[in-house]
């Protein structure tokens, strides 16, 4: 059986935290989207994010993917329909998995969601967990990308600004709130920093691993799966629409190790 | 005589500093254009500047307008050159207005320019000044335009982000450098703050009020500029690529005065 092809859409280098539990649970080949000359969407309006996101899942079909992954929070929570009507293969988001693992872990049903304004502002996480029947506070948190994308992952400034954040949303959010949901990319990069912040008793969950379960799901579903787990069957290859030279020097940690195959698209905005 | 019209662009918000200061010299109809669905260029590429640049020019063209102002530090300092080839009327960028203010206020002969990371690699702050005789020293600084976005501009993280970034420029650029470039058109907010950094001594200097008197010599020069000095005369239009409400919300900020007339048009990008 030939390995599936899977692709999987981010703004920039935030997507690659997906695509790293993707690989660790699934041989395939990987097809990565980085629209590094349109980020961040997270500040955006949710007509620009759809415009955008529609353009690369079109590039990304044209590479004969037989699954996609929207691996972008913003653009999930924003423009998923518009994507699923525009796609001819199976889609997955991020906020269905990882509102479900919220919901898994929540022993009290309350929950506070960390995410981009745009992600915020669509309120997509908490509908999708008010139907699992938990209580939501959501919270935009603009700088944490900007900060991670700095270098500063564990930086006192990073700490102080996270806390500001935080802080305002324990004091808004139910008090017996025990889950903390990483409703963007970006931010598993604090997750340590963000431990320190958050009460103990605080679970803290994103959306990474629980998708990659969805994806394999969807795989075994269409009979695509392979059962190899042998990481020789696994292949990558990286496009963006800015400078490749940046996007690997970012891409390393993220990933966690070093990315080849990175080619620059136009995809003519 | 009628009123020149006076194309301003920028990549978002910051350029309305610069209209401001142009509002405030010259009588003219203005017409601003914000690339907000593609915003931060400051991040981005000189390729795929240039190619946003160009594009926003010719938008601006087709308004029928007299001249051109680059109001975005990082679109002149990459692609004025260009953009100057791809339009047909005169084109004022901010860079050598900005270069010639610090020259003009430097008794050192030597200065540090803060800016974002695109305009810092490309290095036409040091290159403009240094033909002035200067000694530059450039410090990229990429989170001071999240901070103003955040909106905050008096705020002790800003404080301490930016005294990271401007006690590592004291420590490396020349130790009689008398002037502060602030070579990006959100820095003028942060004016008051960085004030309380730098040594009493140091200069700061933006391009905003050298670009609008280099506007008015090139409409002289033309034969294109009134006389009058009413604030009758002034006329403005906003185009912007991303979320007009966004937009109107920023510009506040930046303009100190409530915005209207703003339309939202798609380059197709």
């Amino acid at each position: 059986m030939s390995l599936p092809r899977i692709g999987v859409f981010d703004s920039g280098v935030g997507g690659l935290t997906v695509l790293k539990a993707l690989a660790e649970q699934l041989p395939a080949h990987y097809l990565y989207f980085g629209d590094t000359a349109r980020l961040p969407y997270g500040t955006k309006s949710a007509e620009t994010v759809a415009r955008y996101a529609i353009g690369a899942a079109h590039f990304l079909q044209g590479q004969q993917i037989d699954l996609l992954v929207i691996a972008c929070n913003t653009a999930t929570a924003l423009a998923l329909p518009l994507i699923n009507q525009a796609a001819h293969v199976p889609v997955v988001g991020v906020v269905e998995p990882g509102a479900a693992m919220a919901a898994h872990v929540s022993k009290n049903r309350a929950a506070i969601v960390i995410g981009t304004e745009a992600t915020v502002s669509s309120h997509a996480y908490r509908e999708a967990m008010e139907k699992r029947g938990l209580v939501v506070y959501e919270k935009a948190c603009p700088l944490l990308v900007p900060l991670v994308e700095e270098g500063w992952v564990d930086h006192p400034v990073t700490e102080q600004v996270a806390r500001i954040y935080l802080n305002e949303a324990l004091a808004q959010a139910a008090s017996n709130s025990d889950v903390l949901v990483l409703a963007c990319t970006h931010y598993p990069l604090l997750a340590p920093l963000l431990r320190r912040i958050v009460p103990p008793s605080m679970e803290i969950v994103d959306s990474a691993e629980s998708t990659a379960r969805e994806v394999r799901k969807v795989l075994m579903d269409q009979q695509l799966a392979t059962g190899t787990k042998d990481a020789d069957h696994r292949s990558f290859r990286f496009y963006v629409t800015d400078s490749v030279e940046k996007f690997k020097r970012l891409a390393i940690r993220f990933l966690g190790r070093q990315v080849d195959h990175v080619e620059h698209v136009d995809l003519g905005g």
